[in-house]
């Protein structure tokens, strides 16, 4: 779980918005709130998908140069780890982690320039929903290697 | 599965849109397409929440007056039945059923004034994204009976 300085260092990171949101309990089935026009969080609409993510598996890491993340976590149990290499931020190089389910139901809003990886964490299907400010395009995504930060799986 | 009355009178309902979606194979977990922006089934955005329907449960009948639904299952399995009661319709007094899942992975547009309901057909959480494109309003919902219809559950 991340390495000591990964510790000392490790706060919210500048833009970054976690909103709890809301589980409607219903006998037949729960409706679980996502995202609406009105939000903090929405920086409109381009393009909604989903990404599975398999037990123990890291996706990462990513950086949009454009595009707004909103990620919803409806099934299984999923960790995201940010880290901030933009130079004028407040927060220039920190991490920040946050394990998403329904037990900690919210919705994760990450501005571009940020990298973000992901890992899953149960031992079944790990789903996020991306609600995303534009369409995916390969040309607005950078890649680096898991390794490639001082960051420790 | 329905009645004779449905057998007969089971087509397309006019106005619903159904689009096979992508998925795209990852060995670290697929992506699954939802909506964009550009798609024919996209008719502004309000409101995304997701909502749960337990193993055989149904949910409905549900009309909305005003909210297009796009709906998607990326969990599970749901079957949809769709009644058309509008006087005016090609369609009039037709239904329509659909089962979504990952195997007929699509994306339903359901256009206000018609009714649905929804089954849960799997023995797991069974859910669907309804991304709509207004916010969630009690006052443009209508609601009957499950058995005020015609239809053999």
């Amino acid at each position: 779980m991340g390495n000591q300085k990964l510790e000392e260092k490790e706060q919210k990171i500048h833009d970054v918005i976690i909103s709890p949101l809301e589980i409607i309990k219903n006998a037949q089935g729960n409706v679980l709130h996502g995202i609406k026009k009105s939000d903090q969080g929405y920086f409109g609409f381009g393009e909604a998908y989903f990404s599975i993510v398999l037990p123990k598996v890291i996706k990462g890491w990513k950086r949009h140069r454009e595009m707004v993340l909103n990620l919803i976590v409806p099934i299984g149990s999923i960790r995201f780890v940010i880290y901030d290499d933009r130079e004028s931020s407040k927060t220039f190089d920190c991490f920040q982690e946050v394990v998403l389910s329904r037990r900690n139901y919210c919705r994760l809003t990450i501005p571009p320039m940020l990298w973000v990886a992901f890992q899953g964490l149960e031992n079944e299907d790990n789903i996020l929903l991306n609600f995303a400010n534009l369409p995916h395009d390969q040309k607005e995504v950078d890649k680096k290697d898991l390794y490639n930060f001082r960051f420790i799986w």
